[in-house]
């Protein structure tokens, strides 16, 4: 084994990464990994980012991946390097996206005996990774090289296709790791296949319910007319949230749709479901027939809890495009794997066009109310306020990235049905707010448009490092944060009545003046207090080609007191 | 179930841990964690600090059991927090350091179906943890709570004892996760055993060498005069180098001593053996018949290429507190299990006193020689100069923490031989740069005297958020940066030559003030630029309570040359 061997291994094993289809890597310095990362940097097809901290270039990767729904690559060195890959490659591993980790590895001989930076590295990701490989480091036969061709194609499809999700290669590495010489060039015919193409492509295939399901479901739609669609978190497919409120509209069903669905749009869609179902009174003169679900269930714990609270003769269908059995409210009685696109088009021309009638009004003229109600309710600057904002005012072809804890719940009360709203993106896989900042800026590198993180100070804290790549990725960002000075979802728990250690330990107050991390990072810094600010400050940030920070200050326990009068205001209006 | 049997069964538990001996709990945020983060909290026998981000409340904790010896509490929520702990266990793991990890779950009709903050924590740290239990939830009946305490006792002793490393135990929590009502006080009988003693105590023991391995050690000792001690880090028992020490001076041996054995000390100690052993030629001529190995290998590569080149005459012993198969250099012919000290006490009382003579002298001239030559290369402020100046001057009282990468190199070469030494920790089980500013600040909460950061920029820009803990914890904590705005020690590698993605991807400058670093997180910023600055910053930062970051600017390529004319001065002056 010599220098070169490795180097054409890996050359051919990155060059049919690049055939499959890879376009993003993410490495992070350290010497054992120096001959994946100089391979990776070197092919001409790929963009290579770098990033100090592994677990900021993780979810980093994960927001490239995200965006695009093709596989991106990571690699990194050994130790412990790997192991802060550990929460992006659940977050990937839970919200199905597509991630190649290459970590690298001291070989056999160094392992288990006090060599430096070595741990057990073998299955790492234990089950969260959807496909492990050891590739230890042999000579580059034609043989070898083959081999190492397929195995790239595997590890693209593999995390690609089926189940998306993170697949796992570590790489054994001996010294020497860096090659004096030139790199020879390619010889003809030990290239790979003509015209670049990968040395296999598996070809992609949907899971479609089979005519049987599909006219039991279309029967069951045309005996239960008091049906509707719930439409959570979707992002595979930039075209379902359209498709869903499409199919809506035909069947004339009402349509609670979570902003992350795509789908709060059209004539059907109920925004502020998470208001009125706190009423029981409201929701139990509203029992459905049918329930069908798209996507992840939304987030509001009303809804779930209203659900849940149905009797078994509704009829509640989970719609997954893997067959997952995602049900955590317990209510579903049938699981249907199908693509939902698929499905919902095939369903379409099964059923007659419908008007929705007096059922649908019962949502939807409620729904107005409540818009009505919450905007009368939102004055000054607030948390709603902001989501409101944004809901109302972003343009269609930005992308917004929520966090985890209160910004996608203020998100899923207030955004408001638009004929085009922007795509929303968000960690709700594992529902962390760990690496939210990274993720967004990975976005924001691979989003078409401009993107917005709207980021409470704790997921802010949390993920401060990530801001990083403003500064050595020059990526513009807009972060809109919401700074209450700790965890304000907290401050609507019961917990927030233990006075003693409630503060300290649960909410943890930090006070942080961000303007400093801005500094630090090299973003703008933009404090507002008014909704006239908000505004400006925005369209200030959505004109220039930096990152900028907008911080809004806001005061925990008036946030929940003003949830709380808005919750009243919509039972009222309604 | 309700929530006082949570709580019932959660002071059990926690009392339990108390009585054995915690004393020390690392909290993070979080709804479902709540239970358990109250009972720690309210146990007045520990003190609790409160950690946003988890990955930096693992390595604090790891810094506060390294200090004590004794097993840290770590607790968080569900889902990716507590995959964000990984780094710390596996450091834990790797470098035998008692932890005990707490983390919530959803109980287990809520798992694997989509319920938010919810992934698969049942062994999530794979083999990294030395022990893992599922806890589940039941009514606190008598026998609960007997079975409980026993629970913590195992968890207690199991991470300390035998070969420390960290446990877990993944708790399994239903709603309500808040008890109304006030905890009604123990019932007699009902609080464990009497006098405060835990349920279960497991006598601690230490391996010894039978008679027969001790007899033949010393025979081989006797038979093989030109022997020398190898030391590495040992951190456990702060005693242990001193110890070393007075074997060495005991057999009259040639003592190779990394200042993190404590073992840098004495009439034997040899300093600058990684300078030295860079001519082959000098090494060459020392061929030892015999060594001894205590604690892990030293970190210079040098040391480790010497001891690999050493014929098989050369008799090579590695001494192990549990017998653990350290030998990266494979080099050694006897793996001797044996507490260090137990082994040198026996071994010191089976040889005669001896004057180590010529051989000694041999490694002991030199060593005087080259920390003459490298005092005269060193002037001015340079990363080996900041290194020796903290040899020389840090009080004996003092601990300090060292990075891994170029600081644990500066300063094994350029540590000089003390008396007294200061205790010199780092995390060198996996030897990341991860999480080290959070170990520092967990030092600094566990230490009697004051603590010392050595680290470069790059580890701290990834452990950017443990800086946190000064303005949260107020604790005090003087960081001593070497700011060459990047990855220094990649310049000692081949691949520096690799310009076209050096300097990007491997070095990763990143060009950041780390003054508002300071200001945002309330450290005071000493920016320094020659050693009477960096002392007179040193003394203020150590006479002050608050935390200071003393910043010395170098320049990567100087510093590599700088270290080159270091070398050869001492290769020219022996």
């Amino acid at each position: 084994m010599t220098a070169l061997d490795t180097y054409l291994n890996l050359r051919a094993f990155v060059d049919e990464l690049a055939r499959c289809g890879l376009r993003e890597a993410c490495t992070s310095p350290g010497s054992r990994s120096t001959p994946l990362v100089l391979s990776l940097v070197r092919e001409p097809r790929l963009r290579s980012t770098s990033h100090i901290d592994e677990r900021c270039g993780g979810f980093f990767a994960l927001g490239l991946a995200k965006v695009s729904g093709l596989p991106v690559a990571l690699a990194c060195t050994s130790g412990t390097a790997a192991a802060n890959y550990a929460p992006a490659v659940i977050e990937a591993h839970e919200a199905r996206v597509p991630l190649i980790v290459l970590t690298a590895d001291r070989p056999p001989e160094l392992r288990d005996v006090g060599a430096g930076q070595t741990i057990d590295q073998i299955k790492l990701y234990g089950g969260a990774a959807k496909w492990f490989r050891e590739v230890d480091d042999q000579p580059a036969t034609p043989e070898r090289l083959r081999w190492l061709r397929g195995l790239a194609c595997r590890a693209y499809w593999t995390a690609l296709e089926g189940r998306p999700g993170p697949v796992h290669l570590n790489f054994s590495l001996r010294e020497p790791l860096v090659l004096e010489e030139r790199l020879p060039p390619e010889e003809p015919g030990g290239g790979g296949r003509p015209d670049g193409r990968p040395w296999v492509r598996r070809a992609a295939a949907v899971v479609a319910p089979d005519h049987v399901g599909l006219d039991e479901l279309a029967a069951e739609l045309g005996r239960r007319p008091r049906a509707l669609v719930v439409a959570g978190r979707a992002e595979r497919d930039p075209q379902l949230g359209a498709a869903v409120a499409s199919f809506a509209e035909h069947a004339g069903l009402p349509l609670l749709a979570e902003p992350t669905s795509g789908a709060r749009r059209g004539a059907c869609a109920i925004a502020h479901y998470d208001a009125l179902l706190r009423d029981q009174a409201w929701g139990a003169a509203r029992t459905p027939e049918l329930v069908l679900r798209v996507g992840d269930l939304p987030t509001s714990k009303p809804l779930r809890q209203w659900l849940h609270s149905l009797s078994a003769d509704t009829l509640q269908i989970a719609l997954d495009p893997e067959g997952a059995w995602q049900d955590p409210a317990g209510a579903a009685a049938m699981l249907l794997p199908a693509d939902p696109r698929t499905l919902l088009e095939a369903l379409t021309a099964r059923l007659p066009a419908r008007d929705g009638g007096d059922w649908l009004t019962a949502w939807t003229a409620p729904d107005r109310a409540a818009a009505s109600a919450i905007a009368a309710a939102l004055d000054g600057l607030s948390e709603p306020r902001v989501a409101a904002e944004l809901g109302a005012r972003l343009p269609p072809g930005l992308t917004l990235v929520v966090a985890s804890s209160m910004p996608i719940r203020d998100v899923e009360t207030f955004f408001p049905v638009r004929a085009d709203p922007p795509r929303v993106l968000s960690n709700r896989g594992a529902n962390g707010i760990d690496g939210t900042v990274s993720t967004a800026f990975g976005v924001a590198a691979g989003a078409s448009g401009r993107v917005v993180l709207l980021i409470g100070d704790v997921a802010l804290a949390h993920d401060i490092g990530g801001l990083l790549a403003a500064r050595r990725l020059g990526l513009p960002l807009v972060i809109v944060l919401l700074h209450n000075d700790g965890g304000g979802i907290f401050d609507f728990l019961p917990v927030a009545t233990k006075g003693d250690v409630f503060e300290h330990h649960v909410a943890t107050p930090h006070r942080l003046d961000f303007g400093h991390a801005a500094a630090l990072y090299g973003l703008a810094h933009e404090p507002v207090s008014t909704p006239g600010q908000l505004n400006a400050a925005l369209d200030r940030a959505l004109a220039g080609t930096g990152a900028t920070l907008i911080s809004v200050r806001s005061d925990r326990k008036r946030n929940v007191a003003l949830h709380r009068r808005i919750w009243e205001a919509v039972r009222v209006a309604v």
